[in-house]
């Protein structure tokens, strides 16, 4: 295995779907918004995909089974849009930048395929001082603009690293629109805070009809706030 | 040479057989255990394979011959079941993920073409103290639980380094079953009573009548306690 | 995306053109020396690209808009010469060689194209001290001796680094012919006194029709002394 | 330019020739002895190989002339053989496992297509203390000790690094016929004594006709004791 290999589940009907990221990072930010999406969207894995430069190693769950790391790709429908929500629990080395533009690129293409045409990444920028403030970059002045409304900050004279910065860049290149939504982080430990700030925005942005269980999914961050493993609260 | 390069030294007539992988490693756990098998079933070399990312250096023996790495394949024979056994004494860089991948998968699709479907990894966890407990890892719960009866324990929320790891990932992924038995190393030089503790638990669960020849083996272990290289014990 | 990928802007018609590198790289004071060249040539952008083993991030600008990384072809016409520049803001790692052959050789090939077999390449030698020395090595001796009288000094005995010597070096492996113009640099900030004395150096020897421009251009520099930004001189 | 880039001279005519390889590397000891052979065969360069994991970075000599780093077969034709001889004044990074592998497997298929079965590899071991003592190694043991009267001594249980050694290992490979000779060095500086014993042992080995000029070079090297130029020296 020289190239990363999808695992289709299976075969779903979509529209124009978005494709939302929100993979393993600093903080795991978009990790945690884009598995609050998924849940109040009862989204379903439809996709897997394996990598080369994914860590050389299986994790092992409780119950003794081992599988390799991998990205899933989800779907999701509502009223008012399609969607395609790409997590994972891990990321290409930071040192393997060509990996990173492979696999971003695979991505695109396989989004490719269902019709995408629009993205929206999720990430973070580190801090020196955690805050709950949303900064926004977009494929357009106008994109980045037009959500200012939804208590976005244009960020400003900056980098994006990783999946998060180069998945939007790359598909700005392929034509497509898109906006990445980044928390600020100190880099230490999972921001659920932050992770639950971005996903509330992502939702007001994308539709009104999920805004409740934004509402739902907050209050159950309170109720863990001492508790260190996102994929408790999460799952 | 860019890819994996096997070099077929014969072409064995082989049914179903099992893919048994003990390469060097952590306390060589894995290396050990396969060479027990290789001797007990009275296993002979059919291919070997060369690679880029082994190291680039030959080795030279007492005689002044040198060659270059290489991890070489046994068959074997048993009134119960077929095995193809792999070992080596080098591994690709720790720092070269994606040759582990590549190897790990070349080496699935070579064990393919003589209808394997089951492996068997064998390698070694680190820890603070060494013991002869044996844990195990599957590709289903199933089979994880099956085996605990031969005195192994559940290797429960942790990682599994190297190609033992990945080669049950990607098996798992090809639909293949396995286990994976592992040892306990402090990491400090080669485990000899370790990996014959691996290769009692793995005879236990293959089949009853090598069983002999292991009793001989431990024999010949305590002979050797004071004698530092693992070749010299296991030729 | 494994392979550097260019993006066509628009299809120029060009008479054996002068491909002309000066990239982001020690001081800079390629990449300055390159666009002095852009903007008194009125030289406009006909393609980029955008490769793997560039830096693994986006740049956002002031209006929240982020691109990758790239590089960008400008062409220009004067009454003496085509050309082709070649200038961008970032470059692969230096630890990561290979890349900068790949791109190199990609870049010759994307030249060739257009009939190019004539090429200058602008950079810096690092020095422990900062003058205003312009250093020529060429792809024969007959033509480092050439333009001594432009007030040159033959770069004797030593090394060009990264796509400044390489763009050369394989150019020449293809039988075109070329200089390299170099200036010294200290290597603490861009090299705006220095980039400027390379840009003159290069049009005395190109053409005397763009001789006004410079002088402009110095006046300028001359205003922004204490500007850190490089890109703000420039633009 | 991915891969390694021959570029042919002129077309030798050659009968089974013997392939030896000197390059640069610990105390340079295998480019002198190589450097000897050319000189006193009066070899001729009729190859070049350019590689894109050759450093990334063109040399430029005293005329101000550039090229980037390359390697160089000869041709030579005694009496007794045929040679093609490999020599160069850089290596791949020692951390780029892969490229060792794939240029010397690139170089054998170059030498293959002039009838090479048989090679010589000419390099160094590190040692606390330099001496005039030739080891060698061979593809079997009954070539080691054949030359064992030329007073060399069997390298024993160690490893050889780099081209030297996986040239010689992947031949074997190949089913070719080889030996490997070896200097001791302590790494510092240029080793001309040590690569003129490599020489004499070699020319001992290959034929009785050019021990003449072995004697000469001899001379030679006395007189340049206190040059610290290896090129002067040899050129």
């Amino acid at each position: 295995m020289e190239k990363p290999h999808f695992l289709q589940l299976f075969e779903p009907q979509l529209e124009n779907p978005i494709l939302v990221e929100g993979l393993a990072g600093l903080g795991n930010i978009g990790m945690i918004a884009a598995r609050h999406l998924i849940e109040c969207t009862e989204a379903k894995p439809f996709a897997e995909v394996y990598a080369p430069y994914f860590p050389d190693y299986v994790t092992v769950n409780k119950e003794g089974i081992c599988r390799p790391p991998r990205y899933r790709f989800y779907v999701a429908k509502t009223e008012k849009n399609h969607y395609i929500i790409l997590t994972g629990d891990s990321q290409p080395s930071m040192e393997d930048g060509v990996a990173h533009y492979d696999i971003c690129d695979e991505i695109l293409n396989f989004a490719a395929k269902y019709g995408t045409t629009r993205i929206i990444t999720l990430g973070a920028v580190a801090s020196s001082n955690a805050s709950n403030e949303v900064y926004i970059s977009a494929t357009s002045e106008a994109l980045a603009k037009k959500h200012l409304d939804k208590g976005t900050t244009i960020y400003s004279e900056g980098k994006i690293l990783g999946a998060t910065g180069l998945l939007i860049g790359m598909a700005k290149k392929r034509g497509w629109k898109g906006i990445c939504l980044l928390g600020a982080t100190t880099g230490f430990g999972a921001e659920r805070g932050v992770g639950l700030s971005i996903f509330k925005t992502l939702t007001s942005i994308l539709e009104e009809d999920i805004k409740k269980e934004t509402e739902e999914a907050q209050e159950q961050t309170q109720d863990n706030k001492d508790d260190k493993t996102t994929e408790k609260t999460l799952k």
